[in-house]
């Protein structure tokens, strides 16, 4: 099997183009588990297929390490998009990917000798508060408060699909991310858990962002993170509609246009490509 | 540059090839960090270069995934053997690996199709007792005693060019293995610190081992343990000269042959191989 891998912030996965090579088996969850295991196999996130499809430029599907299916990822549709523009599955720079959980737009950003510098996706609207995100707590609105180890926060309730609990700190560095976000991630008032950020204004269009992912615990990056922060500041007015955000892997660049959809712009990066032998 | 990925039994290494492609730096710790980080890079244990050499049919030098360059490796020389049988580096199957602790003598057993089925390495002999290990502890001879942990546990110092402390059990599943190993590892008899090896013989053929690794803690597969129990119990006469031996990664045979060396038999498989982008 001919594979490819990226990354995105350190965010890797292996990629499988499914017009170009035949998979060895039809048991998708089985080959994720397989290539994404770094002893026996690759090593990486999870499994990627860049697909035909009927609706999109390209389709995308995507298996974590552990077998499990996933909507989408930012991260990776950087890479697809990345990788669909330079081996020519599309011809403009900007065109539509289909992923599980609906078609986004891309948009890629060239350097001057042809290759893909920077992506852009349209990672869609931000929805807020308690009617948003699963919430079984006494707080109503947008703010919601949580206890967790003895302490008090208050977060920004923000759905990007997915559901964010987005809490504003002085310093990120002083806050132990693992402690606290696991407490808030489980906490009995998210009853399908939360991705809990938190994030403090360096600049009207700078902000430091750690998270901890649902299910993941802390991690180097999160698209929707990002844009679920960015959305919350900036409708409270402490940031502009256009912020860099510092995340642990690197910089994500996080626009909130007119018609109310959060861009996503980052890097995306080849690892290697070959032969898998299944 | 061009590269591939090997695994036997789960101990995974990024491999290139000097003579069929070109190195991108001549840092070569620099280069085994990157290859062997999962986020950025393939993901390995290591990197191991193949190389011609002036005193054996063919050479191999080892970077662990830390950048620091280690002597040898037993699983990564089984990798080693198959991959220069298969692609013409050798067109014997008995030939001789050079390596940064000597020359090594290695043979390839082939299935029906041509393709290597098994590695033998010769390991070199056992020597034993304290004259063998470095240790600063109160006993002389093979055996010496050691507490761990409240307990005291016996074990044969056994060497095979790097120090072990092999010790019988019951059962090894009945074993701490990570903290008791870790106790015995760095205990102050041991100024080099030594591998620990929990031993038991389920017959005269077929003993059960795990192994806490000198600096590596536990792991999956130790090939240099493995010849160092079966030396130690041959020698007390608890089993015959050729035993399987069941590590966690999977099985060695290791065989003691009438000048002394200890033979290790065991599985070296392809995992994938291509093009990196440094």
């Amino acid at each position: 099997m001919q594979f490819f891998k990226m990354h995105a912030l350190g965010n890797n996965y292996v990629f499988v183009d499914t017009a170009r090579t035949t998979l060895p088996t039809d048991d998708l969850p089985s080959l994720a588990r397989r290539v994404s295991d770094v002893r026996r196999g690759i090593g990486s996130d999870g499994l990627i297929l860049v697909t035909p499809s009927d609706s999109a430029d390209v389709g995308m599907r995507i298996w974590n390490a552990d077998g499990s299916e996933a909507e989408s990822c930012g991260n990776g549709l950087r890479c697809v998009a990345r990788y669909a523009y330079e081996r020519g599955l599309v011809d403009a720079t900007h065109f539509s990917i289909e992923t599980k959980a609906g078609v986004v737009a891309a948009q890629v950003h060239l350097d001057v000798e042809g290759r893909v510098r920077l992506v852009t996706i349209d990672m869609g609207e931000a929805r807020f508060g308690t009617e948003a995100v699963p919430y079984r707590g006494a707080d109503r609105g947008e703010d919601v408060r949580v206890e967790a180890g003895g302490a008090r926060y208050t977060g920004t309730l923000v759905s990007m699909g997915n559901p964010h609990f987005v809490t504003l700190v002085d310093r990120v560095d002083d806050v132990d991310v693992e402690r606290v976000g696991r407490v808030i991630e489980s906490h009995p008032d998210f009853p399908e858990r939360v991705n809990v950020e938190f994030v403090s204004v360096l600049a009207p269009d700078e902000i430091d962002f750690r998270v901890y992912e649902r299910g993941s615990g802390v991690t180097f990056a999160c698209g929707t993170g990002a844009c679920a922060s960015v959305a919350a500041l900036a409708k409270k007015g402490l940031v502009r509609n256009r912020v860099t955000v510092h995340l642990l892997g690197g910089d994500l660049d996080i626009e909130i246009r007119d018609d109310g959809h959060v861009w996503m712009t980052g890097e995306a990066h080849w690892v290697c490509e070959g032969t898998y032998y299944a």
